[in-house]
């Protein structure tokens, strides 16, 4: 498949390096600023180089990226809220072109996600979104695979929220002084907002439940709660009763519902580190856990490797 | 989907029973010495409540179903190992024919892999046997939703011999004390040899090295040690160390080995009762962990009905 990268962040430039192990092509990369294209094949050593050294990956435009004689674009760009751009103009630009979308970003799916299925309706091209939840586990390809059996979802989305639980419970640390270690560490971010207070997680439950039920939901309809300021003391609590707290997203019974549970120190969703877990409800199978590395570049463009090997060929 | 159900037992009937919700249509229906064909569509409730009360299916032949005009077959005669007839002659028949075929039973897809898949190559139809592995959970499709990613897999896929191991730690008891439990549980069958001496976990593991590597294995591959008989000395001192066992399969470098093994206490492999889980171990992804019920009439046959709906149109 001849693959567009439109975004060369973490996500866009591990696709562009990975892609020929997966047989693909990368005939055109875009960052914020810049492009470039060859339609007979980048050379992504040459691109991502480039991109390290000086800052940018061509002395062409994105737009010239996003009209380049691609099969897929890759759409990798930061999620952002609300009208979800430039995210959602990629995605709409390359289906009406009838062309396949894989998406990181969560924001068209999140925010825009009826708006979204109708352009694929019209399109030639399909869209998938995999590595928008949950990074290198398999969560919505597995509801796929289960053909509508799945009636509800709940886990850990989160990893930067669940380093900063494991730590302050295992060491008796304060919140404040174990978020700053997780930037030290590059596990947060400078501003860890999305991360703490469960709006990442809330998008990823959002896009979940878009895919589990007919309604059309984004970031508004979720119950969203963080983990900013908890109290080291309420670990301490769970703790002498056995449990210990996540930042659980829940997706159940038509309502989105994301905020700090209580939940057995043991138990299966007390996953540690940055680690994400998600528990799939099915009607005839029982309960699924799935848990694996819920970000990182390499791992998220694993998932969106995936899912241009479930597109229909060209 | 027409669909012809091979086997009425708990797997078999399950499908009979749930197919309907997944849009398909039973039209033909075999036990170990009757069969019962209508083109048209069968009335499975008819067809289960005469298993029931008479014992058998039907009037007809088990070789009316296989010479029936159905699209896939469903394979859920029980495993027999070696030459795994019936149910080789079974599939290959349907695959003669141009049929898909997808199997609950693990014989074929463990024993004769590479005979299946020769035969696979000059047909028509396709063959898919995720309920042969895990039951419930979705092992088989995630390892090829990740596009020859993974590497390795090591899990509990047996969960008669996880529930006597799982009690015998949490009680103190002795093994032919939970066994005998089981038994009366309907968690160990009358006759536990292949559950307990390792057995299903290996043809399990087989039929994953079959899907992973390039060469074909058959349980003669598999070094494989078995519960029976272990005692409950060895649990108890595990104990005191934060550790329990388990009896884990596992698949790599070429290798497939099923033994008790010590595992963290607390720890993703150390699931409790009847449960399932498999690590898959992949190039870019680390590693997923994916648990949940391993067995189970309508359990499998969700998988089988998954595997129906993945199948190409006839």
């Amino acid at each position: 498949m001849n693959v567009a990268v439109v975004g060369a962040g973490a996500v866009g430039t591990s696709v562009i390096e990975l892609a020929g192990e997966y047989g693909h092509n990368v005939v055109a990369v875009a960052d914020s600023s810049t492009g470039v294209v060859d339609e007979g094949g980048l050379d992504s050593d040459a691109v991502l180089s480039r991109k390290r050294t000086q800052g940018t990956v061509g002395d062409g435009t994105p737009d010239d990226v996003l009209e380049a004689d691609y099969d897929a674009l890759v759409e990798a760009t930061p999620t952002t809220l609300g009208d979800a751009e430039p995210g959602f103009s990629h995605v709409s630009r390359a289906l009406s072109r009838d062309r396949h979308v894989v998406l990181a970003n969560k924001g068209p799916v999140a925010e825009r996600y009826d708006e979204i299925r109708a352009l694929e309706a019209d399109s030639g091209g399909d869209v998938l979104f995999e590595a928008a939840v949950g990074g290198a586990i398999p969560i919505l390809s597995t509801i796929d695979d289960l053909n509508g059996q799945v009636t509800a979802a709940r886990g850990v989305l989160n990893g930067t929220a669940n380093f900063v639980l494991s730590r302050m419970a295992a060491e008796g640390l304060g919140y404040e002084h174990v978020l700053a270690e997780a930037q030290d560490l590059g596990v947060a971010e400078a501003d860890p907002t999305f991360d703490v207070e469960g709006i990442d997680a809330a998008l990823k439950c959002v896009i979940l439940a878009n895919v589990l039920y007919e309604d059309t939901y984004t970031l508004e309809d979720a119950e969203v709660e963080g983990i900013d300021g908890l109290p080291g003391s309420a670990l301490e609590l769970a703790a002498e009763d056995g449990r210990t707290i996540r930042l659980i997203g829940e997706v159940a019974d038509g309502e989105v519902r994301v905020g700090p549970r209580l939940v057995p120190e043991n138990g299966t969703l007390a996953v540690s580190g940055t680690l994400n877990i998600v528990q799939l409800e099915t009607q005839h199978a029982g309960r699924l856990n799935i848990s694996g590395r819920g970000a990182g570049g390499p791992e998220t463009a694993s998932a969106v490797l995936a899912d241009i090997g479930r597109l229909p060929s060209p």
